[in-house]
């Protein structure tokens, strides 16, 4: 038998809107994930809800969702009906679809991953938004990226809104996060060349090699990569531009080095 | 000696309120930007604005950001000075920088593009997000492409959300739009193949000859290209995908397969 909440002053409720904050996912140790899609993605990733609020008046078919539902208490997850009033107090986007779980965060070391011999791996120092992590994650997952590492990262894995963007990929990618430095000696220990997108370089991305342990390292928009990583690259590439702006997103920049790597590797046919 | 505003309800504030929808930007063949950036942008695409509104209390750096203004004023614009409330009122987006202005819209059809013999095209085809549209806008003046065509287009060229998200390069990238019948017609006449991107298909996007006169199509992320467009079609390319998600971002797809196009062409070093 499940518990019903009707009201959005409960208790339960009230502890979800410490998820929203990194503060109270570092010290629960947990995030949201809202949406039966972005669900879905996550379960089939491994991943075991701790609790599972529906809505069944918010939900688009409820009869066909169902697998969800089961699937979540199957992996274990205590199921709580809420109200449409309750619901829509604790969800966090637009459009809610009467699905939203509690889930264990990630926050894995680069240390932590278990990586191929030859592995293509992106990195991204100090991206901040959640689009941009987000859709870099999408593009990981398609590409078969083996890990991708937040160096100095501004906003967790767990963020909310880095979940939604992803479309639920953060659980389906290997993620860590480290500060730079010890993500570039994690690099250098494991043999992994450094290969730093920047606008300051004459060498065009596809003249490069990227077969073999590679890391493609992207910065943030508006700065770039660190000296840090640009002096602790193995080499520097950049994007071939003829436009009057020179900046292309960090996420379609990572996506086409990314997919450089793949036509090189052939790999993902 | 320029005009100053301080009342939100002065009736030249009030109709750039029509330009927020389309229906009024067609009515005027009008539409706004916003932000000194990307009026920088425009002006030095030639853009030539009809009316600046600025608000100095909003502005980064005043003296340094006078070269926009006197740019815009040479160029026959009418420079409205605003109160701070006033500007807040009209300005559209977060972080207003204190620089909006009132601009021709674009408008052309295909037929009004000039194009060079052997011309890269991208075809976008009902996609309806702004920030798509723009996102593919900043990769087509990244990548050079010599037109972009918004083929049965759901959102116009002058939608402010366009015109933002493209960081101004609506105005450096020649676009147009028609119905996609029309589109096909003239690619046709123009002896220009068409490459249709969908996931339904064995051919991978780099083993395809991409050079010479050469179309690449975009469809929706939900649905993806129509029928019409894919029947069309010299041929049809998907991009290599490993993971669970069988989906790009459609800004992310159209990035992939042009830089494919840029590596096959030699062009953009």
């Amino acid at each position: 038998m499940s518990l019903h909440i009707t009201s959005a002053a409960n208790p339960r409720l009230k502890a979800l809107a410490t998820l929203r904050r990194r503060r109270g996912r570092e010290q629960t140790g947990q995030t949201l994930v809202e949406g039966y899609d972005e669900l879905g993605l996550a379960l089939s990733a491994g991943v075991r809800p701790e609790t599972l609020f529906l809505c069944a008046e918010l939900m688009a078919d409820p009869a066909r969702q169902e697998d969800v539902v089961e699937a979540a208490a199957a992996a274990g997850a205590e199921v709580i009906t809420l109200s449409r009033a309750a619901f829509e107090k604790v969800a966090y986007r637009e459009g809610a679809d009467g699905f939203l779980a509690v889930v264990p965060a990630v926050f894995a070391s680069p240390e932590d991953l278990r990586l191929p011999d030859q592995p293509l791996l992106l990195i991204a120092e100090g991206v901040e938004k959640p689009g941009n992590l987000g859709a870099m994650l999408r593009t990981s997952d398609a590409a078969g990226v083996d890990a991708f590492v937040a160096a100095d990262p501004v906003t967790d894995w767990g963020n909310p809104n880095v979940v939604r963007a992803s479309k639920g990929t953060v659980f389906s990618v290997p993620v860590a996060a480290a500060p730079t430095t010890a993500t570039l000696q994690w690099l250098s220990a494991r043999g992994v060349r450094l290969v730093a997108t920047t606008p300051d370089t004459d060498t065009v991305h596809t003249d490069v090699d990227l077969t073999g342990p590679v890391a493609i390292a992207v910065g943030t928009e508006k700065t770039g990569l660190t000296d840090q990583v640009l002096d602790a690259a193995d080499v520097r590439v950049r994007i071939p531009m003829s436009g009057k702006v020179n900046s292309l997103n960090v996420g379609t920049s990572a996506a086409i080095v990314l997919y450089e790597a793949i036509r090189q590797r052939g790999t993902g046919r």
